[in-house]
């Protein structure tokens, strides 16, 4: 690969976004100068907040402008190294965005450290999908011996992680996920107690027949018809982190038609905690503690996780797009380089 | 007085309780068995948790049977004791419903203690409504100086009193009424920071406007339209004590028309807690504390409350069904005797 590529956000999406929102940009590598390092990209993670990002709204962070690059972690090497810090073939991670290179100063990076696992750990288990597991679950989903915990899309990297540790504190975990490959997964390979296929018929009632004491936490990543199937059975005391809402990303639908007075009023009548979050306002607290809790239980197979890899950059906007509609089977990576 | 009277729920209302939801019924004055007090009820608290009781519906309660006597709470004096601990004159406080007289165990009742404040107080500010303002803002709101807390209903028993704890804790005030005459009394004499007129057509701007800083707390009480006027405004890290939903309690209407995409979405992405309870999961460990706090801050005019009192039992009902649509200016009291 000797020619430089980026992808940038070609016009805002309306609803599900499509190929034409993004735009692949080319030309020449670029030299680092005094204090920089060049960057070659490994692997880029493809996330659900992303989609928040092409958006023109408010939100925790600034949306990407139209002609920008997307926004996005990567695993890279160390190319050339014009910074006293690094050299050359040092691996590194960082937000540099959809793009196979970039000549950057070292200050929003960091070695990729993942205790002997593979590198692409570093933008799944043991990185922010994997954090934002362990922190919503730690600080707010406080789950104990016996309760009940539930979590959709859980084949993927956020998902998988907060149902292993739900039952390495003792409670049972019940997974929602699309499909029967990946609910044979998250049996037979993750131990999920029992495991939901939102996309049968039947769903709201099969979660109720795998919940008969009631919902104690239930981990937030989708809203839409699971929330709807989730409000009934959660029990007063419960908790809900919530970091994510796959469901509603793509803007009115479906989702767009629920009721917000039973939400509400389910809050009020059985004194149901819900916070929001986003992984970072706990890394203060909290990070150092995931890192030593699970580089371990990585390494020794006792959490298991799952990548799903697909090659060249140019392939990240179908990718992407299929990762909305829960066409990705794993952590979704995009191998660079 | 020398005949008993009671009223029940004649039938369950479906939307707004109209009169024919209730039953008058009277009969002769019950007498006291060996181990129990003869009670004549002083004063009968009205408040909108009531309405719950009267759907056959989950709850954080059991409804009110077709036939059983309407649920609350009143002052009483004890007219005659067959129990050792109690004798004529005392005056006592429990959940003996809407009735002039009972024959009780006094089990579930306990002395009216308002440190020297009028015996009403029990019922209001130094009571449940008080005290669900205050265990709301210690353990859920948690506001700081020079954050902007919010509340609704804020004529009202527990909105009064949630805006002057604000304003203790360093806080800006603003109240949400309903009408000129509530507005000026909270501004005047409950001293709000700013006042909104919740009838006005220019009510979400005019919340912004005095909002210049977002909303770090919001206390919902309300929901329906405030709910969505506030919703733009929460700041990131807004604390939401959610103890009732007025808007909502008469079933389908407007408020049902709102979209739960926005508020799910919200709570994401501002990292946003929002908290049901009810004023008794926190008695344990907060009680004392209110009673301390608050006793001498009533007695010596710091703390303001206001009552709305109605003569005659009969009257309850119709009283009831005005509180529901905001008609009762302060406590909602019906003096029984």
């Amino acid at each position: 690969m000797d020619t430089y590529s980026q992808i940038v956000v070609a016009s805002r999406p309306t609803g599900t976004p499509t190929s034409k929102n993004f735009r692949v940009e080319t030309g020449p590598i670029p030299a680092a100068a005094d204090g920089q390092v060049l960057l070659r990209t490994k692997y880029l993670s493809l996330d659900p907040y992303m989609r928040g990002r092409m958006n023109d709204a408010k939100s925790y962070a600034t949306p990407v402008s139209i002609g920008g690059i997307m926004e996005g972690e990567v695993v890279a090497e160390v190319l050339k190294s014009k910074h006293p810090d690094y050299r050359q073939g040092d691996l590194v991670q960082g937000r540099i965005g959809w793009r196979t290179h970039a000549a950057v100063e070292p200050t929003d990076l960091k070695r990729v450290e993942t205790g002997g696992n593979p590198a692409t750990t570093a933008l799944g288990v043991l990185g922010m999908p994997g954090f934002t597991a362990y922190s919503g679950m730690k600080v707010i989903g406080q789950p104990k011996p016996g309760e009940t915990v539930v979590v959709a899309a859980a084949s993927g990297p956020v998902g998988s992680l907060v149902g292993q540790l739900a039952q390495l504190s003792g409670a049972r975990a019940i997974g929602i996920a699309g499909g029967p490959e990946k609910c044979a997964y998250m049996r037979d390979e993750l131990k999920f107690d029992a495991v939901i296929d939102h996309r049968a018929d039947d769903m709201p009632e099969a979660l109720a027949k795998s919940c008969p004491d009631g919902i104690d936490v239930y981990f937030e990543n989708v809203g839409g018809p699971i929330w709807q199937a989730v409000l009934p059975l959660l029990n007063r005391y419960a908790r809900i982190p919530a970091c994510g809402l796959i469901a509603h990303y793509n803007g009115p639908g479906a989702a767009e038609q629920d009721s917000l007075s039973s939400t509400m009023l389910a809050m009020v009548r059985r004194s149901l905690l819900m916070r929001g979050f986003i992984n970072t306002e706990f890394v203060d607290d909290h990070y150092d503690d995931f890192m030593r809790d699970l580089i371990p239980l990585v390494a020794c197979g006792h959490i298991r996780y799952r990548e799903d890899i697909v090659d060249g950059l140019n392939n990240a906007p179908e990718a992407f797009i299929g990762m909305l509609s829960g066409r990705n089977f794993g952590k979704l990576l995009i191998r660079v380089s």
